[in-house]
């Protein structure tokens, strides 16, 4: 699993900081989370491909995390883009991407496919043989999703060695991997952990801005690998950030700890600090394994 | 007369060329023109006070020459402004802006006013007591115009030599600059020649992006001392520009010939070349005073 970070700061876009927009990728798949503006000149310097890009989330209609999409669009209708495009976000983003398409008169020319939320309680919006991906109702001023990134379980791992020994035939080995106990001609019957190892254990990634500080995340979110939560003030501003819906570091730290996250990453940081490791320095004080986010970073998990 | 470039590149945003947009000063005056994706950032990068720009015109709803609106209008807001803003662009420019301000539920706390174009004609769509601006109708593949923005005469100056050997109040001087002659209290009667010099000749620019070659925009831009005229490709790709309805850098120096303009800038390059002083190369066998566009260039005229 691998997160690049195009940009995690509040707000506006500005010289060095960009808004919202991360890419996830999960078992060979590449999910962009939210486009604030520019996301896609951050896509080419982080030289990932975007023809690679077939699914878009966004978590809300707050300017900072969407509008790169109809940008991003147009562009991969220049470069003659054939694949389906799915974009899912709240009510209305479709209305905004085809009125501009239709005014500019420009269609793509591949298919896009608009999967509009409005649900209130946690739904999966999209699924496919390897990973999952369920909405996470975040609190915020406006309609807002954070979004939960789970891989399936994958199948059993053969142990060759042991299938060898038994001289098991090779059309028995998709049963095998499916966890099936196996028969043999002289009437053992093997049971299937004497065969197979565990798989890996699944890798599951919460995406949570914006949002003020909210329990009611914490079922959805329990035990996930990482957690990306806002945390666009320190707790000085917390008042500000109670009254605009946003999260302290330490109280994105706070759920982190409740939620028994393995990792906790942090973003959209307001710019009005100048630097982003008091952040780290307050959210450590709750929970331990806290990294930073920042513009053109990469995490391997 | 100050032209800033802060991006003058056709087709997408990349990470060193920006779309269309420029920033014209005239008579203490900022006029935007065009607002690609990423202006705002290019605004900060050339340090321009967001605050001075009160008025927009955008020539067309093609995504490089208007996707970076709705974001500075955003920001625009954020940053407290006050001021009314103007902007001038084709029809729907207005749905196009108030649906996206209305789902992301953040109306600016300031006037905008919206002068919605449609017009096929020139006509004036900005006066105030100093500068004029019109609309060049052009030619491209949706509604598009150019803008021809005029300064006024300026009223007469003071020869103050002259006024002061007449012992002329000074309560006579506004009528004099308006040019009137003056009966002296002895009986004669001093011509207004004698006690002004003419005012600098008004300047004038004409910005055409994007458009086919089309000589109807000859009368209107005649004998402007700058005119910005698009060239997204060269000689060599006449058929794509005729087909896609722009124009070479042989063509815009045809125009600025035929207009008998003072100064030709090119802009609006194809990202299919490697170098961009080809444009000029080729321009420069039909008109002699060609400068090149580029990002973060200013011209002082």
């Amino acid at each position: 699993m691998k997160l690049t970070i195009l940009g995690c700061y509040a707000a506006t876009p500005r010289t060095f900081t960009n808004p919202t927009s991360q890419v996830l990728e999960i078992k060979n798949r590449l999910f962009l989370i939210d486009c604030g503006e520019g996301t896609q000149v951050q896509l080419r310097k982080n030289k990932i491909k975007f023809s690679k890009i077939n699914q878009i989330f966004i978590s809300h209609l707050h300017g900072d995390h969407f509008f790169g999409l109809i940008g991003l669009i147009s562009t991969f209708s220049l470069l003659n883009r054939n694949n389906d495009l799915h974009i899912y976000g709240p009510k209305g983003i479709k209305e905004i991407i085809k009125l501009q398409l239709r005014l500019s008169n420009s269609w793509p020319n591949f298919e896009l496919h608009f999967h509009e939320l409005e649900n209130t309680e946690s739904e999966v919006v999209y699924e496919d043989d390897k990973v999952l991906v369920k909405t996470i109702p975040l609190k915020h001023r406006i309609y807002t999703n954070g979004f939960l990134f789970q891989e399936k379980l994958d199948e059993r791992k053969l142990n060759i060695a042991a299938v060898q020994e038994y001289e098991i035939e090779r059309c028995y080995y998709q049963n095998i991997k499916n966890g099936k106990d196996i028969l043999l001609d002289d009437g053992r019957l093997i049971p299937n952990n004497l065969l197979t190892f565990n798989p890996e254990k699944p890798k599951s990634y919460a995406f949570c801005s914006d949002t003020c500080y909210t329990e009611t995340i914490l079922p959805i979110i329990d035990k996930v690998d990482v957690l990306y939560h806002e945390s666009t003030f320190l707790q000085s501003e917390e008042t500000l950030a109670a009254k605009t819906m946003h999260t302290t570091a330490i109280q994105a730290a706070t759920i982190a700890k409740r939620a028994q996250v393995t990792q906790l990453v942090l973003g959209h940081y307001s710019t009005r600090y100048d630097r982003i490791e008091v952040f780290k320095e307050e959210a450590s004080t709750i929970f331990s394994n806290v990294l930073l986010a920042d513009d053109g970073k990469t995490f391997e998990f």
